[in-house]
């Protein structure tokens, strides 16, 4: 079974302004979609980041790929690497898009659910956390109406805005995206959100934007409800000395992104959770591989997210139901995404989880005039490198970029 | 494509009286073959241990399996894991054996060699290396006619046994089983190959029966013309040892079996070189993710044998194809072996290699008419479970068991 073409569409989707150690979200975000042709007719889909290094990068190594066979994996990543030449990371990303495509193909050729052909579910269903954003009112530039979640810069608006994803999606447990407001600011939110949601566990996500005495201090206050503490402070070697004096289980998808990181956590124990992401960690093999190691060094998995459209939701979905230790329930930034390029509309996340069908690889189709006007909306819109720094620059002119900023 | 049918069929194939740490190898070795039988019409084989726990164990759990989807690895798994409950080395022996076989009938039914199913070969042909044993001429019991290799317990027989091995199969490199004679005897029998073979990598093998004292002396006699050494001493902390005191590059098959091990191992750094072996870590899945550990951990990765048939070489053969850092020719029993169940006759080693056919799955088919006399061999041998000890005593009646012996 050949691969017959590879296509490549940057799409952009609306985003609503979302508060991060960074800055602040665009009002467009960014995706690739790839689509791998078989000469069997099996066509596979794969969707990753669409900023201009990984775009360019799937452009330039697309048309190396025909004639390949599709389930020739070994193949696709030396072409890649024939191609990509800036690092181990670039090759993890630019391949693993590819790779989710190709196994796409793989199992729409055979009649499968992908995730039967990854070694077979050990869940039908797949929990996922809601993923809780400080966030402005109304993009700046406006650039279409404001959205109906409003301004969320305190507790109580944070308490409502989880209720609306817990009632809207069923979710069981609740991260919250932080590193964006005062640490006191955010940890007062995070104790609103334990008398709230009492039986929730509660996750809290600062990106690595708290000196290692901030996060301690945190890690003192709310240690107690936590179910895990994601990314509190930089560096392998930070987070390592937190957990010393803490005892709070750490969490990153920040200091352990390779293999090479994940052996350095081993000899420090920094993090005792990964957030694995299929996108950066090198496709869905990879992922299973990233599993398989934490199994091994009794590391807990979870998975990451980045704002995203159906397709890679369910890319992340059939990997996390071939996971045995997937430990915890998934991110996601889907809820925040109004728009998709699968035919059908949105993806359901009921009782908080994604759910495989009966159907041929990942499940989802394409809708060509959603993928026509998304790619139009890409065309248009500018943005061609995610840029939150500068986005925030626009609302604060005086906002610098410095990380731990607290 | 749901499995119809398993099938077990217990084989025994003659073996030569070769010497090992353990004893001598009985008349005849014990092989479990495996096949999957699909709705679809293609039947997928695997071979493992035939000795009575692990027979047991497939027998309990073949009939568990009829109606599982064949690409349902998860599922067998858990039939697996229902039925075998003495611990995970025998949940990865005995899912091995039909997961392999099942990964060959999914290729199968694709029309794919196995190796494309697994990702894709980096390499068409693997190479193998010379597996040298001290031997005795004939077999006390003399169930059969002795073989041609004569008496071995010498350095020049062993050469010539070496050289016959080069010659016969054009291995790169060699291997000698030792912790069967003296160590002084075994040093002067690897110095002769060093002479006789300058440009072949040497590696000894003692099957750690040599005290911390011994394999120091040893290994600072032989270090320099050794590729590995390989368990020379028990424990992994004892080979640590020997390692911070030798530098000398030591591998292993005995130390790290489990993926418990491995994380123990990466903490002392123990070995730098792991035997892989599908048979026991738990299938070629499983295999592909130690080696992708190790590549991480910057460990070598080599491949183990026991006395085994040609289905057991292929798959042997088809997983190393897809592992990029395989940095070690394999070890094989194979050239012992006489007798096989594969159709067409033994798999040929051209080169020292095994190549990869362009046919469906493992490449081999069953010779029914072998499989049978096979089977009926089993049946009169009367050997149900290897044991090297006891017919050493029929030599020796005051051997006894021990480790380290020297």
């Amino acid at each position: 079974v050949k691969i017959s073409e590879v296509r490549v569409t940057p799409v952009a989707m609306r985003d609503p302004p979302l508060l991060n150690a960074s800055g602040v979200h665009e009002p467009y975000a960014l995706r690739s979609i790839v689509e791998v042709d078989t000469e069997s007719g099996a066509t596979g889909l794969g969707e990753t980041y669409g900023d201009a290094p990984v775009l360019g990068a799937l452009n330039a190594v697309k048309q190396d790929l025909a004639g390949l066979g599709v389930f020739d994996l070994a193949g696709v990543r030396a072409r890649v690497a024939a191609r990509v030449l800036e690092g181990h990371k670039s090759l993890a990303k630019v391949y693993g898009a590819l790779e989710t495509a190709c196994l796409d193909a793989q199992a729409r050729h055979l009649g499968l659910p992908l995730c039967e052909l990854l070694g077979g579910a050990v869940r039908a269903r797949v929990p996922y956390s809601a993923y809780l954003f400080f966030k402005y009112a109304r993009h700046i530039d406006a650039p279409y109406p404001e959205d109906d979640w409003g301004e969320v810069l305190e507790e109580d608006a944070l308490v409502r805005e989880a209720r609306t994803l817990v009632d809207r999606y069923g979710f069981g447990s609740l991260k919250l995206k932080a590193g964006a407001l005062e640490p006191a600011i955010e940890a007062r939110c995070l104790k609103a959100l334990h008398t709230a949601f009492p039986a929730h566990p509660l996750r809290i996500d600062p990106n690595a934007n708290w000196s290692l005495a901030t996060a301690l201090g945190i890690a003192a206050e709310l240690g107690g409800i936590l179910e895990y503490f994601e990314d509190p402070t930089p560096t392998l070697e930070g987070m390592a000395e937190l957990h010393r004096a803490s005892a709070v289980p750490l969490a990153t998808n920040m200091v352990v992104t390779t293999f090479d990181e994940f052996r350095r956590n081993a000899a420090l124990d920094a993090v005792q959770v990964i957030l694995a992401d299929h996108h950066y960690w090198g496709g869905l093999r990879a992922t299973q591989q990233l599993a398989a190691m934490c199994h091994a060094f009794g590391i807990g998995v979870s998975m990451h997210s980045n704002s995203h459209l159906g397709i890679s939701l369910m890319a992340m979905t059939h990997v996390a139901a071939t996971i045995p230790n997937l430990s915890y329930a998934c991110d996601t930034h889907y809820p925040w995404q109004t728009e998709d390029v699968v035919a059908g509309g949105r993806v359901p996340i009921v009782d908080g989880c994604v759910s495989i069908a009966a159907k041929p690889g990942l499940g989802v189709d394409l809708d060509r005039d959603a993928l026509a006007a998304m790619h139009e909306q890409y065309r248009r819109c500018g943005i061609r490198k995610r840029d939150d720094a500068a986005q925030m620059r626009k609302y604060r002119p005086d906002f610098i970029s410095q990380r731990p900023r607290y």
